[in-house]
């Protein structure tokens, strides 16, 4: 039976390939230090737990409205607003099983095809994957390597823009590069946006996952808040990446547009779990604030262990659970070529397992360096340190 | 700012309007009876609650596969096959948040735009809007009143088949008919999808929802498992509507396809949740067992009632939890010419709340009845007494 021709241009995480690679070093009875997960180690607050079985108690078991229950959304648009300076409106916030259907929900809502829609590459692969999909073409921009991390090409950006540019999708606290944007460049982002009448979707996934100073989102800029949409997640914040609750939240009418996609798609998001993210925004915030107590002791773990390892250095990001590591000289040293087969040789002779710069889109022409993608998110601290030892170990001979 | 054009074609519930209208005249002090609800006013089974907050102190609380857990994979492969005579494996079962995610996942898996695909009219909305919205040509088929209720008009069907016809949308057990196939019927549809080489959506969101008999999946009829996707829902069996929990059934490159779409979309379903879903389906089944009881006394309430009005008459379905009724006489007899003004007369004047022919599709050519759709799920069965009694009073004059 013939399958539509769509489906060619359908991308996916092929992260998920390193998961499966590591279960099955693991399936033979080797000890794994699992780098490679974005997923959290870390318990969801028991707050949270709580009052989605009081939701439940309560009858909250049927559908309730395609763009979630008022509640949330009056909770969100307050609390989003409120750290990034805005005003926004309930009906502003589009309640999302988790915040990545906003990526796809917005593509569909905004690109005609043919467009073109720019996007970090690395970058998180679906961006990619639903700009092509739904018929767009998908135009990588660029970061370049500092001695503080990383900071976008702006001057390669400014040359990516053509009369099909239709949207920027933007990822200021970066997976996988964990890139903080100057206000800077920030500003130069913008203007760009605004010159060229561009949407702008925001992911702003780690917002409020640093360790010190505070985030700004570009939909704060000037002229920006009528264009942007801002990617809301739940996952991180609250240790709830398995809860699948996220939001949109956007300028009116393409609110409107994707709560229509929402009764298309899965009717609404799970009733009862809304009440749950009720209380995480609302409700006590211990939980939250322990966990990124705990996430920055595992940065700095991994950040010293990384540093000690010759041909491997980082910088010390202030948000997101990602180093992007440049391991240029460790590939060199051990005797290989590509970055992929370092990564398979590291399992296999020290248990440690990563992702790769391949697993967040295409090189890119002129790449010489090679890097992986140390997430902490999933990892223990003493096993942080243990693990990078062994990886040290191996790379020293 | 410019939204895309395919948005023109995405098309929605327009039963959410019912809904609305209903509430605002019961905001005004006034008693509804709410026969528009295809939602349930029932509690989930407390076994598989009890099996979700197992689930979340056993900290299944992270991501999990995009296809679902192996557990449930499993679950479902076994237990949708042996109610329909059919072997499954777990990799032809992709878990979905509810079932609905199956219509649009089918349509842009299987249709290439320009394609033709037959759905059903009087049906559910969005078979049409997913059809249209991904670039097909929704082409609706019919069906025809009988004493025993209603009849797919085979004939019909038979003339719509083109050479771009690439698929069938299915809906046994139909809402808002409440239609069941004769064996024979069903044999004609398979015939037809076997000698045009259809795929096949055959949503049977109520092949459990049955008083009497046993119901038949057209993926068991010869030549048809290899051209079927099952839509499944956790929805109505377990009164799970709000959980949003449901699956895709499919010949296994069909399977692996919507489980990528599934990664770009929503990741996974909540994790937590299909635990739960676990339970439900290899669990106790006394929770769905006293459902269907209490939906039974509701179908003889509201059947009894209704063909006691004059100008409104109804079969007795054996299966799902609507009535079809037909009100021609009723809407002449108060003087309506239109059903939608007496829809809302009857909300006005007695309280009955309910949607009508136009909420499940544009009318087709020749069509000169009058019908209403009640649905029992939402209200119990003295309110259902009530309310039809008071509906009655109101014609009778």
């Amino acid at each position: 039976m013939h399958l539509a021709s769509r489906l060619d241009r359908l991308g996916t995480e092929t992260a998920f390939a390193v998961s499966l690679a590591a279960a099955a070093w693991a399936a033979k009875g080797h000890r794994v230090y699992p780098f490679h997960l974005g997923d959290m180690n870390l318990p969801t607050p028991a707050n949270v737990v709580a009052a989605m079985d009081r939701a439940i108690a309560d009858g909250r078991t049927g559908y309730c409205a395609a763009a979630g229950i008022a509640p949330l959304r009056e909770a969100l648009a307050a609390d989003v607003g409120a750290r990034r300076g805005l005003e926004y409106s309930p009906e502003q916030v589009v309640v999302q099983p988790g915040g990545k259907p906003v990526i796809g929900k917005f593509v569909q809502s905004v690109m005609e095809p043919g467009d073109e829609v720019l996007y970090p590459n690395p970058g998180y692969p679906i961006y990619e994957s639903q700009i092509e999909y739904f018929g767009g073409t998908a135009v990588p921009y660029r970061y370049l390597e500092t001695p503080r991390g990383f900071a976008l090409d702006l001057d390669h950006l400014a040359t990516l823009i053509t009369p099909r540019t239709r949207a920027i999708i933007y990822n200021d606290l970066q997976n996988p590069l964990s890139a903080e944007a100057t206000p800077e460049e920030m500003a130069a982002v913008a203007e760009l946006a605004v010159a060229h009448d561009l949407w702008v979707l925001s992911d702003e996934a780690y917002f409020e996952m640093r360790y010190s100073g505070t985030s700004t989102s570009i939909a704060s800029l000037p002229g920006m808040q009528e264009r942007t949409v801002i990617l809301y997640t739940f996952s991180k914040k609250f240790a709830m990446t398995g809860w699948r609750l996220g939001a949109a939240i956007a300028p009116a009418p393409l609110a409107a547009t994707i709560a229509k996609i929402n009764t298309n798609d899965e009717s609404c998001t799970a009733h009862f779990v809304q009440w749950a993210g009720v209380e995480a925004v609302t409700g006590d915030q211990a939980g939250p604030a322990a966990l990124l107590a705990e996430l920055r002791t595992r940065r700095d773990a991994a950040v010293d262990a990384v540093n000690a390892i010759p041909g491997m250095h980082t910088a010390r990001p202030e948000a997101t659970f990602y180093l992007f590591v440049n391991v240029t000289g460790a590939v060199e040293s051990t005797g290989f070529h590509d970055v992929s087969d370092f990564a398979t040789a590291a399992l296999e002779r020290t248990g440690v397992s990563f992702c790769t710069r391949r697993h967040f889109g295409r090189p890119q022409p002129g790449e010489t360096e090679h890097y992986i993608r140390l997430a902490y998110s999933g990892i223990d601290a003493a096993d942080i340190t243990d693990g990078l030892a062994r990886l040290g170990d191996w790379i020293a001979g």
